[in-house]
């Protein structure tokens, strides 16, 4: 049996053709670090490509290609939830290790794939599936897997970033920033999955999964999207020291303060952040994910979230912990040396299976952070004096307040930072807010986050 | 035999004492991980500690408990390069796989260290000596394996990035700054290690290593502190949008450009880097490395660079990687499940140790960056022109000049921003510069680099 290693890649849009263009430029570098030869056998297409190397099968069966006995690693860059979950199954049943960047996929039936995979004593690699070529996985299930991790806080989706940057640095609205990127190929024809946080709270569920050793729990995540950022409220975030970022949180709640309830956040919001936070400063396309433990500290990771290179780089990265698991290179029963390995692999889900914890997600009025408020009123005396009286009413502490001149005839709006406070106390204080006489508009609330 | 992992940890110092407390705090975290127990089984210490559990064997004969049978993983924290390198060997030959934190010694010794563990089949484990709990170790052995490294830009002396950071911040000179960051205990008593670069030497070394395929080669490192900065250099360079960092680099030349010689260039030195840079905006003691490679781009790691939690973490993370060599937790022969492993492991340097390559470090001659140069000349007419003539008979592009009023009768220092450079042209240009009648004092230089 031969000393390389056989891959198979599904799907070649613009990730596949990355992988293909890795393994062409930096041959030499994979070999003098792995030992071995890494070959691409076979690709799963549904069109014949003629600029592929031709002893490289093409298949337009993937199935076929996933459970050939000519590949040892199935790549799954096929994206969807529906015949990427049919192949990857059908390449674990055959006993190939996986890997995939297909985060929407692992998001939803994770749980049911990585259990196949245990039963079936091989590997699904992810790391392509979050922050793009930033290392996440494994800097949380590897290098962090000492700490125990009370919160992180991600920008991990590039769209969604690159639209805050330009709408701040630029003073854009939103719907002008969009169809930039849409031009520019970053946001997708329709980009409700970047907009809207679903995209953002897939990778957060993968991220909260390995942070704190619960099962995936897509469905649970809190998510809200940045098509309500208005101009506005980023040039008022910045005059009081902050800036606006979409990110995802995952923070472990022990219950110890007042109201607190014991269980773990899952959210995806815009927030207000310090302007002077490195996480502030990570700026268009790029994804950073900060990630908070004990006893370690905060720890930052930053790079590209997107895009076939850096897609390529994590998916390779993969590879090459799997060539290591597939046996030494002296080997020459990769079958065996892989039973061989038996319990020495990073737990899918960072955790052992049987420990995995049922700590409860919380509800959204559960969760506790700063706000930010707008609030339009009429420029009549006790306006300020009725809206701060609700609030401390409410038990909510004021951390600063902005009004600025009138905008509108005898309208102004008030701003206002809060400290932390659980929402169900925010609700009821807005609630009543919203029912002064001197109260115009809906009160605009967007989270704020000290990242302390 | 046991299921459980058995360390030892030879030094009980702040960084052994936060190994001992991380354990203690976080033993469910590393089982819920691991699905091991790991235990602290004997320390080395040479005095009796009254604070230490009765169940662990304290032992004044550290190479007595570095070949103990009663230990799986030796955790050398005791720093220094004689008896730390004693205790290692004698674990290695003892069949020990080894932690250490131990900057000094690797990159003084651990070409002959990684060496005998390769003889002897165990590994050692390094993650602590390079930017304390900061992942970098693990990351560009493991996550970016698939890569071609370009280069690397390092903030890793977090004393060094202390005192840059007041000096900037608070407009204060350098040794009021020292004074302060060794009342803290961030710098030695004896701080020559820090502000002269040699820590930070020792950490570019490794990371230099592990980069390109090379053996350590530590006396090769060009090395410059940071005592020659002054606040003057501070402000002027901030006021071109710079910050001066004091960082190392390891850069690999193709030798295609002009004058280009090929190679790899080690070097730590104050550097003028661009104010909205990420790195830029590092500060305080954390540390952080910027990587830039193919094809995933530049990535970014940030946290802190010392400090026990830190440390312990790394150290940690390092055994959490042992015990899965170590093997699967239904193994009851762990001598055996380790030789199964031989070849599976990551190599100590990245690449196989056969492929490291002879790759020639470049002379501080032949290495390229751009330059900050501080003028001081008479007031006289010409003496603009006269400089930049030189410069230009050089071969060397100014980039941007700003000329101060004069702080002295007659005197006046220009400030010139230059691009990229080979060192020998700008040592040629220094010399004719400071030959002109009309120059009063030695040109200052820093070096500057766009990290583009």
């Amino acid at each position: 049996m031969s000393n390389s290693i056989k891959l198979a890649i599904l799907g070649l849009g613009t990730v596949g053709t990355g992988v293909i263009n890795l393994i062409n430029d930096n041959l030499n570098e994979l070999k003098r670090r792995s030992g071995r030869d890494i070959i691409i056998t076979e690709v799963g297409t549904r069109r014949h490509r003629d600029d592929i190397d031709p002893n490289i099968v093409q298949n337009s069966d993937l199935m076929a290609t996933a459970a050939s006995d000519n590949v040892d690693i199935v790549v799954e860059v096929i994206g969807g939830t529906t015949l990427a979950k049919d192949v990857i199954m059908h390449a674990i049943k055959n006993g190939k290790h996986v890997v995939t960047a297909n985060k929407a996929l692992l998001a939803e039936h994770g749980n049911e794939i990585f259990a196949f995979a245990e039963e079936h004593n091989v590997h699904v690699a992810y790391e392509a599936a979050v922050a793009g070529g930033i290392p996440i996985i494994k800097v949380m299930r590897e290098a962090l897997a000492a700490n125990k991790i009370d919160w992180l806080a991600g920008i991990i989706n590039g769209t969604g970033n690159f639209i805050m940057t330009e709408m701040r640095d630029k003073g854009r609205p939103f719907a002008d920033v969009l169809s930039e990127a849409q031009e520019l190929g970053y946001a997708e024809a329709d980009p409700t999955f970047d907009v809207e946080g679903i995209d953002a709270a897939h990778k957060l569920a993968l991220l909260a999964s390995i942070a704190f050793g619960i099962p995936l729990q897509f469905d649970k995540v809190y998510c809200e999207g940045i098509t309500g950022i208005t101009l506005q409220d980023v040039n008022y975030a910045e005059e009081l020291g902050y800036r606006i970022k979409h990110l995802g949180f995952a923070v472990r709640r022990d219950g110890q303060g007042n109201d607190e309830a014991s269980g773990i956040e899952l959210r995806v919001h815009p927030t207000l952040i310090p302007q002077d936070a490195l996480l502030a400063n990570v700026n268009g396309v790029k994804n950073a994910v900060l990630v908070n433990s004990h006893p370690l500290g905060q720890t930052l990771y930053c790079g590209d979230g997107a895009g076939a290179g850096a897609t390529a780089s994590a998916v390779m990265a993969d590879v090459m912990d799997l060539v290591r698991v597939l046996g030494s290179k002296d080997s020459h029963d990769e079958s065996n040396s892989n039973q061989n390995n038996h319990g020495h692999h990073v737990p899918h889900l960072a955790f052992i299976p049987e420990q995995l914890s049922d700590t409860p997600i919380l509800r959204a009025e559960q969760m506790i952070t700063g706000y930010y408020l707008r609030v339009h009123a009429y420029d009549s005396p006790g306006v300020l004096a009725d809206i701060t009286r609700i609030l401390s009413d409410a038990g909510i502490n004021i951390d600063a307040i902005l009004q600025k001149p009138a905008h509108k005839v005898g309208q102004v709006p008030v701003i206002i930072l809060t400290l932390p406070v659980v929402e169900s106390q925010m609700n009821l204080a807005i609630e009543k807010i919203e029912k002064l006489e001197t109260i115009t508009d809906k009160v605009v609330r967007i989270r704020l986050d000290e990242l302390a």
